[in-house]
């Protein structure tokens, strides 16, 4: 059984224009448990890049909540379109179990044929790579390094305001007001 | 009496060099109560400029918030160094009440005499026309459009964290994180 304090880490990027070219700005929130804001983090990634996976690690790493840290919830798997996030990698990385956060049950088919038109089919193994998409509750999740049961537990205590893990509404919420002058909408 | 999930923003400014030029980031928070973040703000002002009040007037008036705030929170009467804020303007234009929030009693000699040193004495009227200085628990307040009475439930309502307001508290952890990479110290 996990603390109510749990230190945890929500992931969201910020809004863009598709098919633009530029990096983005990443937003990781620290959380005590499922309502107390400890801290900001934050990089950038490119559109439909390569190299989220190595920035998020970055970003964790080199954190002074690192060292607390009990977990990585992300929404969804990639940041900036198409730029996949390989959460084993993050995951080995950092030794610190990974949870994706995923509000609709994915279309695999129609991602595999986007992916197939810009040429960048080979992103589809990440996707793969990042194991089966599970229910819980509501919504639904991919995990690494963190047992089923344990990955209810973190969303049970996190889930306090919405659908979403709070570290993750408000980060969408954050990059939301960063980027547009006024934060909008869902996570 | 006020509700408890009472919509308040609070503001604060991000981290800069001393004696720079140029614009720095402002991050207005909104809360209902002293928990819940419900939406962020930003705008621009220049440091030690002179266009916080109308700033800050632009960023609340033009928001999908504005209707249901009830105060505005500042952490202290200046954004961007001497860029101090009219809070008597703020609140006739907003038509929302201002607390400027403050940790440690002002130097009132000091600032006057550092911004005659930058010749810019004339902005020691606006933290006069801010009205006196007084004690509220552990901090210090000034106020507009807000009786003593009603500021006292109002920072009891969103102090729940810290002995600042969880809006300014939230804002300053925002702006840290947005322009150092990693959030530091207290609001």
């Amino acid at each position: 059984m996990y603390k109510r304090e749990i230190r945890i880490i929500g992931i969201d990027d910020s809004p863009f224009k598709k098919f633009t070219k530029g990096n983005i700005l990443i937003i990781g929130t620290i959380f005590r448990g499922g309502t107390l804001l400890d801290g900001v983090l934050t990089t950038k990634v490119g559109i439909d890049g390569n190299n989220s996976t190595s920035k998020l690690i970055e970003m964790i790493n080199k954190s002074k909540f690192k060292v607390q840290l009990r977990c990585i919830l992300l929404n969804g798997i990639a940041l900036g379109g198409f730029n996949v996030i390989d959460i084993k990698e993050l995951n080995r990385k950092t030794r610190i179990p990974v949870i994706v956060v995923i509000r609709k049950y994915p279309d695999f088919k129609k991602i595999e044929e986007t992916l197939k038109k810009i040429n960048k089919q080979h992103k589809y193994k990440l996707i793969q790579k990042a194991g089966p998409v599970e229910k819980v509750g509501k919504i639904y999740i991919q995990r690494k390094g963190v047992s089923l049961e344990k990955a209810k537990q973190i969303l049970k205590l996190t889930c306090t305001r919405s659908l979403i893990p709070e570290p993750i509404r408000v980060a969408h919420l954050i990059a939301g007001g960063i980027i547009t002058g006024e934060s909008k909408g869902k996570a």
